[in-house]
């Protein structure tokens, strides 16, 4: 059966989170619907990485295996008629090896946060931003964000539920960009790992806002991540500011 | 009566257009509402821009006449408590003379408009950007737009319902960027002008587009200007790219 790797976007309101649940939306039951529209018979797709309820994706990777052999432009095509009216829309589609796994071959995720700063309520971008209500010092945010990275136990920045066999990972970019939004100044987090740890994303965001409203000295990140507690951590953050932004993988496979 | 001027952030997609009307929900309408939460009894507000169903405000100016003397902050935390959960906030909020008028005073009306390219359908910026399937060609929609800055006659480019009392207007600006947004490659046309004809931006854009497609030859839009013929415009764009994104005053009312 012939594989192929999806580019998968989408808003995650709707959906209780990426994976397939039994009484509730998720995207990946979507895109199985849609798939069984294809070829009728229950699909199991796999995916770069299993984001929570209200997260969304940007460039998620799943793979899926199908009996008939589609061109990538007419499975896209096909899926996306299928997927409408859902906010979840194929952007990119490849033929990949029968060996190749969009969780298991990927080597890098990135992670976008994007954090709104203004008192007035979001109109265009709610729902897409965490919203604060008081500017942040972004420089105070930086310092406190050079604690994280590099190889560390998080176990301070993991939810308690993590289900990872260990709490040591290796973040190998947190970079903070002061953006002037359309709907006002953000703060949006780029992130960069081999793999995170359940709920690692918005719990460094929320630890950082803590800094960034001088609530926090930045070097208390540094003592928060040394604890290796999760009582240390700050609070967590809501899970709307956040996207799975992209997975890297030895060799693209979206490249033509 | 203190008079306040109002900047208005909307989500066009919920209303009937900005203009209150009887039996269908409307932005003026929804301040005037959150108005009357203040100071109960019937509030009419004037706007610079009566934007139609369905476009955005990103910086709509109105203003307002209030018994009480209210801090412009207290105003529009109010209001903007007042206001949830539509998405129509109070992004900023000066006091101004009495003969200041929302409409009367400005001398430049600004939009912007967006335009997606790509297949696949949008899932975050669905509602917000016009999508075309196709890539475009800028250089050749800028080489139209070029024919249509300056002072025209403009019929060609107004609805047939448009209630100006003449159809010259002078065209400040009408710049186009290319720009990589977070879903696509987007083209967002910035038009800036003393003030427009009804619909007079969906109808530059929907011809332009075609341009763009290659079905139009740039200096069509030119014969099609100076047909000062209805018929002779492109086809209309829809409203939900565009967004009112500024009003200009002698003195900006807003200055801190």
């Amino acid at each position: 059966m012939p594989r192929y790797a999806l580019k998968v976007e989408y808003h995650g309101a709707p959906f209780a989170g990426w994976q397939r649940q039994a009484d509730q939306p998720s995207v990946q039951g979507a895109v199985e619907a849609a798939l069984a529209r294809l070829e009728p018979r229950a699909h199991t797709i796999a995916a770069a990485g299993r984001t929570d309820a209200g997260v969304h994706g940007l460039a998620q990777v799943a793979h899926c295996d199908l009996a008939q052999d589609w061109t990538p432009f007419r499975l896209s095509e096909a899926l996306n008629h299928h997927l409408k009216p859902l906010p979840v829309a194929i952007v990119d589609c490849a033929r990949v090896p029968d060996d190749w796994h969009a969780r298991f071959s990927a080597v890098e995720r990135r992670y976008l946060f994007r954090l709104l700063m203004r008192r007035a309520p979001a109109t265009h971008e709610a729902g897409l931003v965490w919203q604060v209500k008081n500017p942040l010092d972004v420089d105070a945010m930086r310092a406190g964000a050079a604690h994280l990275v590099g190889r560390h136990d998080f176990t301070t920045f993991r939810s308690s539920i993590c289900q990872a066999d260990s709490p040591v990972k290796t973040l190998d970019a947190l970079e903070i960009a002061a953006v002037d939004g359309r709907s006002g100044p953000e703060v949006q987090f780029h992130l960069r790992a081999r793999s995170f740890l359940h709920n690692q994303v918005r719990s460094f965001v929320g630890t950082l806002e803590r800094v960034g409203a001088g609530a926090w000295a930045p070097e208390r990140v540094r003592t928060a991540l040394e604890a290796r507690d999760r009582a240390a951590c700050g609070p967590v953050c809501p899970p709307h500011g956040l996207y799975l932004a992209g997975v890297g993988y030895p060799a693209d496979p979206f490249a033509r």
